[in-house]
């Protein structure tokens, strides 16, 4: 039987991708077949509710033809479907079969058992939940607080702590120091601090940068601050609040946004509200004292020493999200950490670990920011986030509006996929494609896109230490949908393996410039070229599959850009490309529209151009 | 058969402990014996020249007591006697009975066969090689740099190193930062410096130090220098030379002295001799190239990886002292590191590891020394230092005029004894007059005593803790013959284990002050009684055996300090004590003239009692 159907082309769905709930989508089903076909059918599900399924029978419309029209009717959420076909062989016997995704969306493959079927997946919202236009439109700088510049002018550090070490000299290589037992045994520093971001704001500015994301700044006993000490002060290492305030205040006259780490799943075990080591008071918190108002945020197994954490590490105490006062406490009015740190009039925040946060602890947080203007709320997730499943819970970001976006790790995977050739380009592009059509839209382009961060590799290591690749990279970063956001030091070609490697401090005196360059003109495109920020995009690869592109367009204009990762110079044919979400004629003319019809690649080149449709 | 002697009594021997060659020296023996005595005769023979053995007959002068003069005829150097007594026992045999010495100097014992026999020690020295009178008069205090004061305003590090790690805060405790193979991965500094030194010298005023002693200071890579990288600089991390002439010249002018740590066994392996890291340029050392001037200074085994090293740490490539071109380096005229920093006006030095440099090369550093006016040569030796044979070779410390003196660590094996009671107080007088007797006045009495260093474990920490037992530590060391010298912080109760807790920052912050009080006292009484420096010393202990004093005169004065160690208090009795250098007559009239028959002293106290002769 020869059955037709991709997810992605108009001609078989109809409109592609998500849909907001209450919308229709068309479907079309081709089957070819020498059996006598009795029915076909549609069949939807929403995800972890598999009892109730709707069957729709689907209309012979003409030859092999066969259509229907679902509405999304039960409400935002993961819909799965697949199609059903009943047919009698040529020996009389009545038989069923399924049509189902392979691999990824788009054509799918044919199943004997429904059992077996990997359903294709619809994303359904309720709503569309755009970012703060800022954010749109925003280049994002990641910035390891520590690790960026000491602005104190003789390059002492602020309030070093007790039993933490400080590296002698800004070009060492950072590591760990460790007791027999694994364990660390004091922190290390190298003293950058709010003075040093604040100084570093012309900068940012000749970058082209327009927003930073700061790793964990509130006072903690570790040089990452993940493990926060105390929720409502600054780390006395980075500074003071007037400093903090003074550098949100200089950034906004830069028109620089800022965004903080909100890291709400666990504390510090030297933290004010567990309060192990009893720095914070002998009675103040529950590992002290049991009648701790903070006794109830943790689970004690044996109390005081056997405790729920995060991960099994005893630093990190978890947090009990069920807990009243602690939901009040980070997202109630007047005086929650929310509430608290958005008088200092910032821009957002980052969500640490979101999957371990209770999608009712979520909505809790985003209804806080809601009251601000302007502010954006961006979790820490590292697949797929619109069928994510995590602690028993559907976490489906991309359905209901709590989140605006997600940290945009699977990006960075195709991006190293395609410069370092790892897989085919006709791979890495139906991943790319499955998270298009995976996200609604408004979702797609509210990820903040990344090529590094302080939990990967640096883009300057991963590409082998080519520079050549690492603009490759970073051109990809920029072509797609979403905010990109450049992890310090990548955009002068840092070095570093994984954690603690990858927060080396930033090399002022030994910076690549020339790739510093290649940023900066990204940056300005992105600025200038609204198809950058705005564009519809497609993903195209040519016949020989050794080029790839992004293409970009709003109604203005289209933009272009052809990738080389290979070692050879190639040929570009406008000719020559497919897409898996257009037909070739759609293809053909969209390419011709830049009037080159043939053009000679690079080795390890890209090739950026823009058509404005006006002046057509 | 019942004989007497006892080398620390004039009945016996005259005059008591070393002598000068050429010095004729009376022995008396008593034999009481049922046997007949046939002869009695002294065998004396130099320290490992077993051949040349004189035998001298002892004379019978009255009954029992036998007589002879010797006298010192070859050479200085270590004498060992004993007595033999040939006799004829009741069946008419004939046989030989010896008298050596037991464990200790003082009584000794009989022995049957010559092979047996434990010889008494007879050190002849040369000349009376008296340090400079500023010497013998000082109070000095020991600084391990990197850990007493930074003197920077801002409290920032003079050009830190690379790859080194500095500590948050002062009142961390050290600790090695290892890699997995258990060597040094990173150096730790706290970043004292030499203007935290000159910075000090009101603190130094305020104690009574009369001269400081400082670890090593010259460049190298780790926090205590003792692996140099450039004799002549000084290590940047610490100053500048031109610090280092102000800081000495301030000392100058506030009447303290300053001797340096001479480390010239080995080199660092980063060293600009050696070069391994190639951080003094490619060429220089020997390591990199064998053409380098300074590869002679080296035993390679296998070029250029496997070579000599201190101890086996290929960190510390020995240095060959047969090398005449090192001789002239470090001891020569002009241009050798001697020399140079005699130019800075410094009062003497330290010899690392003297054990290990071979007696010429010491010598030709005292013929340098020599060279300038009231420098002082020390030598760290951890054992009795005039019958200390290392490396083959006898070194005689104590019977050559090459190091003025040494380090007494053996003093502080017996104050701890004390302070601690883990033994009975006549055997610890018992080492303590062995080594007055094997020790020239002069050397004796140029002995650098101390209660702690940088290589031992605190006195505070060794004394449980206890500041009354560090307050009676201190008093031991002071009325010790030699000089006293303080490490610095054990004058305000530092705490410390063995290396690297030994070597904990000073605790500005929170020093004890009534301990401080304690040794201020005793650097004042040390200054106005002569009776401290250069008084004749008396070591006595009660019957009970559980009081200690110690007593010293000079024409003028004689003091005594009487120690209770016990949890009790005990009652003094003038009536009461012993000597093992004196009979109890003298014992007697000497406790008499200061006119306190009984006394009651306070558990772990001591009483210090100071009578002026004249005023008798």
């Amino acid at each position: 039987m020869d059955i037709q159907y991709n997810s992605w082309l108009t001609t078989f769905k109809q409109p592609f991708g998500a849909v907001k709930k209450g919308k229709t989508i068309d479907f079309t089903l081709f089957v070819d077949s020498f059996e006598e076909i009795q029915s076909v059918s549609l069949v939807v599900k929403k995800q972890q509710e598999r009892i109730e399924i709707d069957e729709l029978p689907m209309i012979l419309f003409e030859e092999n033809k066969y259509k229907c029209h679902y509405q999304v009717t039960k409400g935002s959420g993961l819909y799965l479907y697949c199609f059903k076909i009943k047919a009698v062989n040529q020996e009389g016997h009545a038989f069923h079969l399924f049509y189902g995704q392979s691999e990824f969306g788009g054509e799918g493959c044919q199943y004997i058992t429904e059992a077996d079927v990997s359903w294709y997946q619809l994303t359904c919202y309720s709503e569309e939940d755009n970012a703060p236009e800022w954010y749109q439109k925003a280049c994002f700088y990641q910035i390891f607080p520590d690790r960026l510049f000491n602005g104190n002018p003789s390059k002492q550090i602020n309030s070093p702590k007790k039993n933490t070490m400080i590296y002698g000299d800004e070009s060492d290589l950072p590591f760990y120091i460790k007791d027999e037992t694994g364990d660390i045994k004091r922190w290390d520093f190298y003293g950058g601090n709010l003075a040093g971001i604040k100084n570093k704001i012309p900068y940012f500015k000749e970058l082209g940068i327009t927003a930073l994301y700061l790793n964990p700044i509130f006072e903690a006993n570790s040089n990452h601050r993940y493990d926060t000490n105390d929720y409502f002060n600054i780390d006395p290492v980075l500074g003071t609040k007037e400093e903090f305030k003074e550098l949100v205040e200089t950034l906004h006259e830069n028109n620089i946004k800022i965004i903080l780490d909100g890291v709400f799943s666990h504390v510090g075990r030297n933290s004010r509200y567990f309060n192990y080591s009893g720095e914070y008071g002998e009675h103040l918190g529950a590992y002290q004292n049991p009648e701790s108002k903070y006794f109830s945020w943790f689970n004690f197994f044996n109390y005081p020493d056997e405790y729920k954490s995060w991960w099994g590490i005893a630093d990190l105490p978890q947090i009990n999200k069920h807990e009243t006062s602690f939901q009040e406490f980070i997202y109630g009015g007047g005086k929650s950490v929310l509430s608290y740190w958005s008088t200092y009039d910032i821009d957002g925040w980052r969500l640490d670990v979101a999957d371990e946060l209770p999608n009712f602890f979520l909505k809790g947080i985003r209804e806080r920011i809601n009251a601000y203007e302007n502010q954006v709320l961006i979790g820490e997730v590292w697949e797929d986030a619109s069928n994510k499943v995590a602690y028993g819970e559907s976490k489906e970001y991309a359905s209901h509006p709590v989140l605006h976006g997600v940290m945009n790790y699977p990006v960075r995977d195709q991006i190293l996929a395609l410069v370092n050739e790892q897989k085919p380009i006709v791979d890495v592009v139906k991943e790319m494609v499955t998270i298009k059509e995976n996200y609604p839209r408004y979702f797609y382009y509210n990820a903040l896109n990344n090529i590094g961060t302080h939990d990967t590799a640096r883009i300057y290591t991963e590409c082998g230490e080519s520079y050549q690749k690492v603009a490759l990279a970073f051109a990809l970063l920029f072509m797609m949908p979403g905010v990109p956001c450049v992890y310090y030091g990548d955009e002068v070609g840092l070095a570093g393996e994984e954690d603690p490697d990858n927060r080396r401090f930033y090399p002022w005196k030994s910076p690549n410039t020339t790739l510093k360059k290649v940023v900066q003109s990204w940056t300005k495109l992105r600025e200038s070229h609204l198809s950058l920020t705005e564009g519809e995009a497609h993903f195209l690869y040519n016949t020989r599959n050794d080029l790839f592109a992004i293409y970009r367009c709003v109604e203005e204009e289209e933009s272009l850009c052809v990738f080389n990762f290979n070692d050879y110079e190639k040929d570009y044919l406008a000719s020559d490309w497919y897409c898996d979400e257009l037909n070739q004629f759609e293809v053909a003319r969209m390419l011709q529209r830049f009037d080159i019809p043939k053009l000679n690649i690079s080795k390890q080149h890209y090739l950026f151009l823009v058509k404005s449709k006006k002046s057509k």
